[in-house]
């Protein structure tokens, strides 16, 4: 028996990481023994990265999700990783509206028309939690913390995970929500998010390239390595019903750290003066936006399923330069 | 000036007891100084009642509330109650998602395309809480707690309330999502819903009726009046801004009592041996569903609105005689 899978969004950064893994080992759902990937279909906008579009057992659907989704047909696994992220969902309400609602409505819909319940990987978003100007600052998250989201972003991930919640219930599919951390160091180029800096000032200066630090170098925030992200979505695949528990999101494990840290990372793990490329400025518009962002998580649901956050970021820093060996000039 | 103010839901219990109170006084809005209402518009499926149809301020929209709207006009603030009650969204997936997903949705959209932003009270739900059967049963509820929703009509009250608060935050309406308990006593006839009991053993009794108590005499229960419900939804659409707060619901103040309790308040009230007409049962298939349902709120921040529960049910019974003077034989 082999297994098929898809990935919706499956030409973005994530998509493409996930892909490699799915096709890199047997993969186990929901507690059932693991499976190689017969079939690996990638969904999104734009075509797949050569190397997956080139392999025999990647099939590309290219187009607007909703309406790509009568060509995928049945499979085992989706891992729903597409969205217009937050900037883009904050910009134009109803492109992320049409885009991450009803988009993951229709997401449900063809699931829940498959003979069998496939397992369903919902990727939400730290961004459900926000610093509610009406209420004092949001202190250290904790799995049972209320999400109160400050942006269409978070709105419309809250939406998705109650939606997945409730087709769970329903039997339609086996859902099961994780609640994604800000992805650093992604490989690249610098983008329009507000959390793009926290790859930057450490990708730009292995290449020998300035980069900017926009907010002051004592700010706290709560990172995921590339690696460990995947994890937790293959991790939230893999696990049985009981194991995988409350069809309440579950929030990935983060480390808490600062600018500073980062930057005394990168000397100790690139050599001294690396981070010399560093332009410590101070952007009250971007700072404002990534102090709303919680610091810190305590995440105990997740550390039972083994998932942990790194120890440190001189490990992060590590693991992109094991897993992009042209990142550094 | 006179407001304009339209009732979703207009035809049902809460809505005609809350056009009546709207037509009484004056009505004040989001801090402005109250006004009378000019105009008032019940849409429903069903024809209002024949004491607010009769009124000249009274317009009567009968149909479905996403095609009604387009007759609605501009108004001052909307009020809205319309949606399928929790066993007909359970046992009817997409008319629940219909009616109380897309309708919600069409509202605002209606209410989006106002030139003023009009007040939007939404009628949330204790429903919006649920026992999850991964975890220890859920004790008291604050403010502050996290909804995990274990029925279709919760997790659609979750999702109207994160849509209110984020087409607020974009000035699209100023909306408030307040959260309803259970109201006793109801007048009228039974119903299918499973909280249908917890009026009908007050109510059928009073009226020299016998009535099932289908749970165990000491079943914690968490209770609102008529009376203390339409405080609730009237105060939210009347503070301002600061005073309302953070855009996240607000749990109603209840009540909590039991079964036995409430019995001794009807023999205390209406004469000893009233509550001789109830016939105690245990059907457990209803005892399960009510006991799902919180039992205990603290709800300080209803309370620093000037909203509180009874001080006992001996007021409710009392309450419930005085609105309903035939409710006696």
């Amino acid at each position: 028996m082999s297994t098929r899978i898809v990935i919706t969004g499956g030409a973005g950064f994530l998509g493409t990481l996930l892909g490699r893994r799915l096709l890199e080992s047997p993969v186990a759902l929901c507690g059932a023994p693991a499976a190689e990937v017969g079939e690996l279909i990638l969904v999104d906008l734009l075509r797949p990265q050569e190397d997956l579009a080139g392999d025999p057992r990647v099939r590309a659907v290219v187009g607007e999700l909703a309406d790509s989704l009568g060509e995928v047909g049945e499979v085992d696994a989706v891992f729903h990783l597409a969205g217009v992220v937050s900037g883009a969902a904050e910009a134009d309400f109803d492109l992320g509206m049409r885009t991450n609602l009803d988009g993951t409505r229709a997401l449900l819909e063809y699931a829940r028309g498959h003979r069998k319940a496939p397992v369903l990987v919902f990727s939400s978003s730290l961004a459900v939690f926000g610093n509610d100007p009406a209420l004092p600052p949001l202190g250290a998250v904790d799995d049972d913390t209320l999400p109160r989201p400050q942006s269409s972003y978070g709105i419309q991930k809250l939406i998705g995970e109650q939606l997945v919640a409730d087709y769970t219930r329903k039997g339609f599919v086996r859902g099961r929500s994780v609640r994604l951390m800000t992805v650093s160091v992604r490989p690249g180029k610098p983008n329009a998010a507000a959390s793009s800096f926290l790859s930057g000032i450490i990708r730009e200066p292995l290449a020998g390239e300035r980069a900017v630090c926009p907010v002051p170098p004592d700010t706290p925030i709560a990172l995921s390595s590339p690696r460990r992200t995947l994890d937790g979505l293959l991790r939230a695949a893999e696990v049985d019903d009981a194991t995988w528990g409350s069809r309440t999101a579950m929030n990935l494990p983060a480390l808490t750290t600062t600018p500073r840290e980062m930057a005394e990372a990168l000397d100790r793990v690139a050599g001294k003066g690396t981070s010399e490329l560093i332009d410590w400025t101070d952007d009250p518009a971007v700072g404002a936006i990534v102090r709303s962002w919680p610091a810190e998580f305590r995440t105990p649901r997740a550390q039972a399923l083994g998932l942990t956050a790194e120890k440190s970021f001189d490990d992060i820093v590590r693991d992109y330069l094991t897993d992009n060996p042209r990142a550094r000039r």
